[in-house]
């Protein structure tokens, strides 16, 4: 355990720097970008401008887009990738450590080509990445993989977010399929680990090792204001109908990128050219509209001057931006919201008091955004979902902001507004709810504002739930071929006369405790199956065991199999019997290969394409009995589906044997049986027979 | 689910009602009752004064015991007992509604009577049997209840601490076996409408609806100090080194007190009287120390004095207690800490800057606070444990706060310091990390101290996890006859040739699919089984399925079973044919009891004592094949024990069937078989067999 421990901190250190590094360098992209522009602006030259920013931010654009042609798996947000991990889902290069490189290169240049993407989930996803770089060849174990992963995940989440509780309720509401308290514990060291990594790295510079606001909050500090709630107990109503609100935005948004992305399927994303281009054509649209609008805009407003104003305010003031007004004195409204890093927008949203954004301006900004942000998503960079989600939502939320402080001085803020707005877009489109609360709380440094928001989430998760999914899972399952295994089927918790012996596929491909060497490797030939039910057809067809596709290549391989004395070898009942006599080259006990030749194996078990059987080989017989799980978990046909739903979810298996009341094997159940489709195609069918 | 959303609600609101009113009556009655003491003390009369505390204490003590003595589960804390019952361990009466009266009613007794004792753990139990209560008669499902009492606990701690996700998380990381999302979201749910009606209670009276800080979190607000984190990276160390501390200040408390609690056991709690004197005699003696060492302390300290103090500040020194000082000038240090509201005292200890308290009071105060903690947890009152720990570390860690104010002014306030100190004192009392992380967030307000707070906790479990276990799990084993089934048994995981046949009682207590109505009776009668196998001997006695002691109840009751035809009636074979053609009164057709009638006796079951069975009937058959469950789930004999472990605390079942590999039942296990006693038994003794 003292191993694990290592590892594990391993995994918090590694993220950790990982993020430093991504944040430090996007940001230092992003200042230099805009410094180069705003001095471009403030001498007048606009067309000027308006082409070194076109030509950065598409070059960037560019370069995010390389990166995805390399590793493709690095395009999007990756957290529907890490949510299939996690589910037992095995896509293919997800946790490569090539893929590693390129999501965080990547994510780099796509945030500092000025798209409306965060770097929030694509830090998940490198989390999830570095937690197996890691612990590559140190866990053989599925289950354990997969609780690092988690682990990693929640590292991740922590290190994007500076949320170490947020990260490790992500895990565990979204990752992982089963809670188990040693897997909290885990989650818990890994995000202390990684948030005391950053913690270190932060304050590197700093004042006798003491962090801004703005450093040790993603999102700013929420001030306590006085020395009472910042919002009245009248104001949850209009909470509450803001996350009506943002559930019915955020249900719009999922519905119009999963149209999106449909046909970005069809006609774009089987040619990497063509994403290519796409990701051109898109950044320059962005780019231009990003120029556009402050221009089209116009108005210049004085900047907020008040004594009274706290340091923090008065830094807030300067991150406004001129663009064609006179820097120092005015600003442009539209311009210090598109026209500048989104971080500094957000805080700006959150963090400004009263009229600092015009109704206009901000609706203008938040119906142009959230349309590039559904735009954009998909798009062949990587790219998370958090940061336009929460910046459109703010400015969403500071419209009602706008209203309140119109209607009474009494109630909160515009800033409290731009946090509840934020978090019902945000619910609206990703449906979290707890983890969700946290991260916001731990981003903004004020607990008071914990009912808020689980109000406001809680809305819009149930209003959004109401027309689609997720948009996460709507991903998933634009995804071909993947299995993912929902944590509830509500279409089949009803259901209790559909029993596993429905679902279940009646052909059963199976070895027999001593089997003839050709057959499996005929078996290992044909079927793509992981595990291989071992039937003992001497004894009525009872079930020995289940054996996986591994160790059967591994045992041929290592050619540990025998010839059947020559006198005795009919077939069936004389087999095993004959087998306690097979003739050995030298002499040999049982079992012929060691467990630990069977682990060394791993993770490259040989294919069953590199091994050779010869025409004799094919004649001898493999006594599999020493190798067979013997425990194997089973479940009676009489099981309700979605007890057999549960075994699946919650041991993360991919494959049960279904028996009858004697143990002899009837069927077989993987997980695309499972599927919400395959389900309701068998619920039909046998629906009419049951009936 | 409509209905369900109902009764969540009202559990919330119920518990939240109940929450407010505890909290307004304790607190009305200890401020009458210092009201009177200081009055007295403030016109010299000291002796008047003692003589005038000693017996209001004492009384309200007689009192809360008294509600003990009607109900003696109502003693404590009650997280224990909840423990339990999310474990699957049925307590007698600990979720009836008497309990519920007596331990609030009790518990507002024994916080007015000054006894160093919580109302937090009470409130926990509270929601637990609020929740049973409300939805007495709606749910029959052991899982569904179990379910609701999670939601119950979570609206406890929400509504005790003000912490709706520090509420979630101890539901989830303390009570429930497994995490599925639809608990989560449920707790969630419920916590939420408890929190929201708090807050709407406590707004009462409030300008427009806005909570004071005071209110809004439990121990008041720690504010945001400049633009600057708090505490110094560096510190995180001294953090560190307070955890540890903390750690062993808690396993000592638990050693002792555990000691303390063996001795009542056997000198005490066996009868009511001596219970109740005992409560008398320990009363008196936490009056007396609560007077005396104020008054041996004698040192007057002048007023902390500064224009520049904050509203909220000035409270502060205004809770100040003068004792025998001269009042609005000077205070007494012990008395303040002592000799008031222990809520109060937290909140000088959290908030007051600086050198308010010296080394000598915070000593002497600790030190006695705590011992008189550990003696009174386990007398027969009421009583939590988290304001004891929390207060006494508070002050445990002022002392180091003072340490660090001499050695810089750059280092942490002395208040960071008591918070960490509480946190250390707490967490290796309690043992729990990520949800006392959050309720401390939450009961403060100060999202910074996130990662002090997790490196605090963690540091004080791993150091305290070294000696003893958890107070709570203390108390639970001290408990006969409760077989709790932690969530990890590490001395077993490791023995994996340790499988299910070796743990299994070998004797089998049967019935058959078809069987006599005597043999039925006789079974009942002679074990207290609540499921048995039913196993068909005519079919090499392969497993049929399981039913349940109060279906088997319920059929005889309602008597569903015939004579078998005479002609016929031989054995064995036979005997389900037979069936078949039941000689019955008139027309009845199978199943004679129909679902609804077994499922209407809920939760009133007839048990067996009831049920009268004549000579005659005993020769009768009843046919269970359309009652037994039959898709039993089972464990073959081979499994490992930590599997089978595992099906028992994720499933929560009572009771597992041993089956072979032709599914025949060769043993059963139930809880007691999988006590960690019994494994190291059946270890020791199978071991040497199987090396």
């Amino acid at each position: 355990t003292t191993q694990r421990y290592f590892l594990i901190s391993a995994i918090g250190i590694t993220q950790a720097t990982v993020a430093y590094l991504t944040n430090l360098s996007s940001s230092y992209f992003i200042k230099s970008k805009y410094g180069q522009v705003y001095d471009l602006l403030e001498h007048g030259h606009v067309a000027h401008a308006f082409f070194r920013f076109l030509f950065i931010q598409t070059a960037f654009a560019a370069v995010a887009s390389i990166f995805v042609w390399i590793e493709p798996v690095s395009a999007g947000s990756g957290i529907p990738e890490v949510k299939c991990y996690l589910n037992g889902v095995d896509l293919p290069r997800v946790v490569d450590p090539k893929t590693l490189i390129c999501k965080v290169l990547g994510v780099i240049c796509s945030v500092s080509a000025g798209l409306p993407v965060g770097k929030e989930g694509p830090m998940v996803h490198s989390g999830a990445v570095v937690a197996t770089t890691v612990a590559a060849g140190r866990t053989r174990n599925d289950v354990q993989k997969r609780d690092l992963v988690a682990c990693g995940a929640a590292a991740g989440v922590c290190t994007a977010f500076s949320a170490p509780i947020g990260g490790i309720l992500f895990a565990l509401e979204e990752g992982a399929s089963y809670w188990a308290p040693s897997l909290t514990w885990r989650t818990f060291f890994c995000s202390m680990i990684a948030f005391t990594t950053l913690l270190v790295l932060n304050t590197i510079g700093t004042t006798f090792g003491k962090l801004g606001f703005n450093r040790l909050f993603s999102f700013g500090n929420f001030l306590y204001e006085g020395r009472e709630s910042s919002f009245a107990v009248y104001e949850l109503a209009i909470f509450v109908l803001i996350g009506v609100l943002g559930g019915l935005i955020g249900a719009i948004f999922n519905n119009t990128n999963e149209k999106i992305t449909h046909w970005r399927i069809k006609n774009i994303n089987h040619s990497k050219k063509r994403r290519f281009v796409e990701v051109l054509l898109v950044s320059m649209l962005v780019s231009t509209i990003s120029f556009l609008l402050p221009l089209l805009w116009g108005q210049c407003k004085a900047l907020p001057h008040d004594p009274n104003f706290s340091e923090s305010e008065q830094e807030l003031v300067e991150s406004l931006v001129p663009f064609r007004c006179v820097a120092g004195k005015e600003y442009n409204e539209v311009a210090s919201l598109m026209f500048t890093d989104p971080g500094d927008a957000i805080r700006l949203l959150f963090h400004m008091r009263k009229h600092a954004f015009s109704f206009g301006a901000l609706l203008l900004f938040f119906l142009s955004y959230i349309s590039l942000a559904v735009l954009v998503y998909g798009i062949a960079v990587p790219s998370g979902l958090f940061v336009p989600s929460l910046l459109s939502g703010a400015a969403f939320g500071r419209l009602f902001g706008n209203l309140a402080l119109r209607l009474s001085p009494n109630l909160a803020f515009s800033n409290t507004y731009a946090l509840i707005g934020a978090a019902a877009v945000l619910g609206g489109m990703a449906r979290m709810t707890i983890s969700l609360t946290v991260i916001l709380l731990e981003c903004t440094g004020n607990e008071q504002f914990v009912l808020p928001l689980m109000l406001t989430l809680m809305t819009a998760r149930i209003v959004g739930g109401v027309f689609n999914e997720d948009l996460y899972h709507i991903h998933i399952h634009l995804k071909k071929g993947v299995n993912f295994l929902e944590a509830e089927l509500r279409s089949i918790t009803r259901h209790h006369n559909l029993i596993a012996g429905h679902v279940m596929s009646p052909k059963v491909i199976f070895v027999r405790p001593v089997e003839k060497v050709g057959v499996i490797y005929d078996i290992l030939k044909s079927s793509q199956h992981t595990n291989f039910p071992v039937i003992d057809t001497e004894d009525n067809g009872v079930l020995f065991g289940t054996i996986g596709r591994n160790a059967l290549c591994v045992l041929l391989k290592y050619r540990a199999f025998g010839f059947p004395k020559s006198e005795s070898s009919e077939t069936g009942k004389g087999m095993i019997q004959n087998y306690l006599k097979l003739e050995c080259d030298d002499e040999k006990f049982l079992p012929l290969v060691q467990w630990e030749v069977l682990e060394k194996a791993y993770p490259k078990y040989p294919s069953i394409s590199e091994i050779r059987v010869s025409r004799e080989d094919r004649e001898c017989l493999v006594d599999l009995r020493p190798y067979a799980n013997v425990a194997a978990i089973t479940v009676p046909e009489t099981a309700s589906i979605s007890r057999t739903y549960q075994v699946f979810r919650s041991l993360g298996v991919r494959f049960l044997p279904v028996v009858n009341r004697h143990n002899q094997v009837v069927g077989t159940i993987t997980r695309p049986d499972l599927t919400p489709d395959a389900l309701a195609e068998k619920m039909i069918g046998k629906g009419k027979k049951l009936q």
